[in-house]
């Protein structure tokens, strides 16, 4: 039998290695139309940062690896272009010119997702440059060591944009950062959301807010970007307004699409052709607070969808309970995290939401480091059920939210999540967790 | 009518602020021997680590606040002698001579813990020293103010040893600690035990395992400790070899007793006796592994627990879920964690446990900062339940642990832990979360 697997990044290459483990006789063929497999895309702003470390260290593991040690049939260079589902194959083209055509017993469609680019005048200009594979990394490395860059303006104030906010800070390089809304992480309430505002102005990032770009013009080696009537003159300009899910493939062979059209999976990661699984940033999850399908194109999933999908093509039944859609990133000094359910998402889903803000102490009181940490925790009025929960903090934030994870997965109501014994010790917390302070303030309005 | 409490600490003065608010026109009496009520007791290494701050400095709310601005009858230097049940009173002495004899309708023993002192000679020299009260911790800290302290003897390696440890190190105070055990923690797997023990030493603690305290002798201001072979000789003797339920007056009136001597209290802190409640570091608990009445004396229990007896004496029906054991502390550089049961723990409620421990990174591969982190969990072999977890490192472990604590008051099976949604993002997890990895790991066991 042979399984066939389009990209070979997180959740291609989990798959591949998954499914040879587990039945070293099977015909593992990886498609890669790029030279690159298996490398962390969320350590780029952080080996950006520092213009001493090679970019090729983020590779995890290299294609010889793959073919050498685990016997997996690696293509790079292959671009798939068509998936005919009567004759069951791939049809693509190679990078060294000439097409190809694969027959596939099982498939994996982990196409993953494209960088979304506003379409601007000026957008191909050199020095105008996005971040979503390692190529484009390397490219934006590059062009940070042979260009003299002073400043940077930022479009777009998702997680990508402020971890390269932070890598540029590093390298002391000026930045800039728009975005078409009113503030950063619309998400959040307003209080931390300015809590983040507050850390980038601190540390002399400059925001520019309700500015949506409209062109982009050379200026000798620089960049002149008009924000209707704002402008920025920088450098470099990075394009970080967001990413869509690769799913063209999978569309044009009539397969079923999600939320954002990325690819329609079920819990077994089949697609609506139980041939061919999706899995990684291409592709849709259960989201278990709604039960809703939705995209939130995150790492860990890719990973664990495509370890699914290796051991559902080798004989196994596994099928995931699903995404709380937990989140973190660093911005500057501050940990941002969040996991479920924004309060706008749950009015969405049907819920009807109260939520609460609260703001405690990272430490005990009067302890020495003792930080600012907010909670924000969302629950259903009808039945108490915790919903979601976000924190900012700088320090504390990133892994209390993995409590709120848990908690939803659990599907715990507030008074239940209440009730945990979190630990206590005055270095870490106050003897009320932020996280049961917040729960006890919710709780009052349920 | 009138709610008695006896004991002005966490469990008492959360009692007492709780039931005074539900109610204004109760009659609120606080019986308290000492002169401190409201401290921060977990605090006092930290206090005592630097010299430059005031004890009093943990004193969380004065007497007179209490007294001047909640309206509760706050009696210091009162201490209980006996409770009378038949005439529902409390009889005792006052600090400044003779006695008093309060009436109750509701009665709250809210005595504390007392620390357990080895009967060995020479335990009451000057400079043996144990650390309980703010009192001890006022002793403590005058005595390295007064005294030409350059080394230490800590008596016992709980979690007041290791902070203690910590506060004497950052003094400059040579540091030796003794147990009785073989090696220190014996609730964590040895590979962990081992980290803790290394970053002692590595820190120049001076440690001795298997070391029975036989006698301690004055030689001029300092202590000669004898081990029985070995010896130390040392300014100072802090003897924290644990703490011991202070039940006596509940025992004396005819009151249940649980695990250790505690107090036994039902989900609503109830004891044997209707009109009487207990909470706090005297009293018992219901584990939500177990079920099964345990004695873990920790703050956040002792706020919850008063908390809900300040609501239950005000006409609510307030039940406590009860403890997952959780706790924290830091030893040095290193955090320690746990929740839920140890192996041993588990075998001995009757579960057939099955446990792993694994290695991982505290941060993504090849982040600035990486640091191992040991993840330890358990889980009964007949349903898959998980029953506990423990981690050790120099970060990410305090908080992580939350995570487990959820999970535990859940009641998740290791296959549902696994499929949580945890956050993550190269500053504070590897893709896989050490606890997924540990997870993954024992699901192989099962």
């Amino acid at each position: 039998m042979r399984f066939v697997i389009i990209g070979g990044d997180a959740a291609g290459m989990s798959a591949a290695s998954r499914a040879k483990r587990n039945d070293p006789d099977l015909e593992v063929v990886v498609l890669e139309r790029s030279k690159d497999v298996s490398y962390s895309a969320c350590g780029m702003p952080y080996n950006i940062a520092d213009p001493g470390r090679d970019m090729d260290d983020l590779v995890v593991r290299h294609a010889e690896v793959f073919r050498d040690k685990q016997g997996i049939d690696m293509r790079l260079g292959h671009t798939a272009e068509r998936i005919d589902r009567g004759n069951k194959k791939v049809v693509g083209r190679l990078a060294e010119g000439g097409s190809f055509d694969l027959p596939y017993d099982r498939l994996l469609i982990a196409t993953g997702a494209n960088p979304v680019v506003p379409d601007v005048p000026g957008k191909d200009l050199d020095g105008v440059l996005v971040l979503k594979s390692l190529a484009d990394g390397r490219k934006l490395k590059n062009y940070l060591a042979n260009h003299h860059v002073s400043n940077a303006l930022i479009v777009g104030m998702g997680y990508i944009g402020m971890e390269m906010a932070e890598a540029f800070h590093e390298r002391k390089v000026a930045v800039e950062m728009c975005d078409i809304l009113p503030r950063p992480l619309p998400w959040m309430p307003e209080e931390m959301a300015e809590a983040v505002r507050r850390e980038l102005e601190d540390k002399g990032v400059q925001l520019h807010f309700g500015a949506r770009v409209t062109s982009i013009e050379p200026q000798g080696d620089r960049k002149v970007v008009r924000m209707g009537d704002r402008e920025a003159v920088v450098d470099v300009v990075l394009m970080a307004v967001g990413v869509a899910p690769a799913s063209g493939l999978a569309a044009d062979a009539g397969l079923a699409l999600g939320p954002s059209k990325s690819i329609a999976v079920d819990r077994s990661l089949r697609t609506t052709d139980p041939d061919i699984f999706a899995a990684g940033d291409c592709a849709d999850a259960f989201h278990v607070v709604t039960d809703q399908r939705v995209w939130i194109p995150l790492a860990l999933r890719a990973n664990r969808a495509g370890w699914a999908v290796g051991d559902n093509v080798t004989g196994k039944s596994v099928e995931l309970d699903g995404v709380a859609g937990s989140a973190v990133f660093k911005v500057l000094d501050l940990e941002v995290a969040r996991s479920g359910l924004s309060e706008a998402e749950a009015t969405d889903a049907g819920f009807e939401p109260v939520s609460t803000t609260i703001r405690s102490r990272s430490r005990a009181h009067g302890h020495p480091g003792n930080q600012t940490i907010y909670v924000h925790l969302v629950a259903d009025k009808r039945n108490g059920k915790l919903l979601g929960g976000s924190m900012v903090g700088k320090e504390g934030a990133a892994h209390r939210i993995d409590a709120v994870a848990v908690a939803l997965h659990a599907g715990m109501t507030v008074r239940e999540f209440f009730q945990c014994d979190l630990a206590y010790a005055p270095p870490f917390s106050p003897v009320w967790d932020p996280l049961l302070t917040g729960a006890n303030q919710l709780l009052k309005r349920l």
